[in-house]
């Protein structure tokens, strides 16, 4: 379970790298403990989690920082077939099994899924060529209310 | 479904990075094809997907670059409580369903979960601390017998 200040995914930081000083709680059940050892030497780690509050999947998607829509692979946006969400977070603190983070970008509630540590020979490409996102001037930083379920 | 030269864990590269050339097919379901547009214009994509061949999750697990146990939430051991993996891969070429790409690191007939594109913007941190992966000097770029099912 994530804990964040962000109630619906309206107004919700996009990314972690927009999301200002956004702090949330990551939890791991209490009987996996254990596994966050070694973890405090890392700056940052991959929160994997379920998009619980997503639309249904949809094909082509108009996603925040375009104006053209585009394939869902070609995104980051939620309404995906399969909606799993991954975020490059900062690391402030661990306590028991409560992971503190800096880039907090999901709703309050989110389920967790999986911690992973980041590291840099594996994750960091920083040439790394990013198609329409290349061209994408906007300074958008925050949700709009295009991927919320219908009531 | 993800199609990959390896067969079994053991000889399968631990990570893109050191997968050499290796090549593999990511392959979504045809009526998703669609949503792969506008992806051609990326030079990596993540590929997430279910370690399915993975032995049941542990706490600690001695992983491949180092000597040490560690804590199973400070790798990127396969033997984790949700067996998701993920892989930043080069992106070769599109065509209909199938994505072909190179830095395979997952064995044959591994199910795919979800694309994404990789944005340096939000996935790459190339000064990030990495705790114990920045102390290895293990140059193993093969996996072993260590995390395979017991027959």
């Amino acid at each position: 379970m994530i804990e964040t200040p962000f109630r619906q995914p309206a107004g919700t930081p996009i990314q972690p790298s927009r999301a200002g000083g956004a702090r949330g709680v990551a939890r791991v059940g209490a009987r996996l403990a254990a596994g966050l050892k070694d973890l405090e030497g890392f700056e940052r780690v991959w929160l994997l989690y379920w998009l619980h509050e997503a639309p249904p999947g949809q094909l082509r998607v108009r996603p925040f920082l375009d104006r053209m829509e585009r394939g869902i692979f070609a995104t980051r946006a939620p309404a995906r077939p399969c909606p799993i969400g991954m975020s490059a977070v900062r690391l402030l603190r661990i306590e028991g099994n409560r992971l503190e983070f800096e880039g907090a970008e999901m709703i309050d509630g989110t389920p967790l899924l999986d911690i992973k540590p980041y590291v840099p020979e594996f994750d960091s490409h920083p040439e790394s060529r990013a198609g329409w996102f290349d061209g994408s001037r906007s300074r958008r930083k925050r949700a709009d209310h295009r991927f919320e379920r219908e009531a």
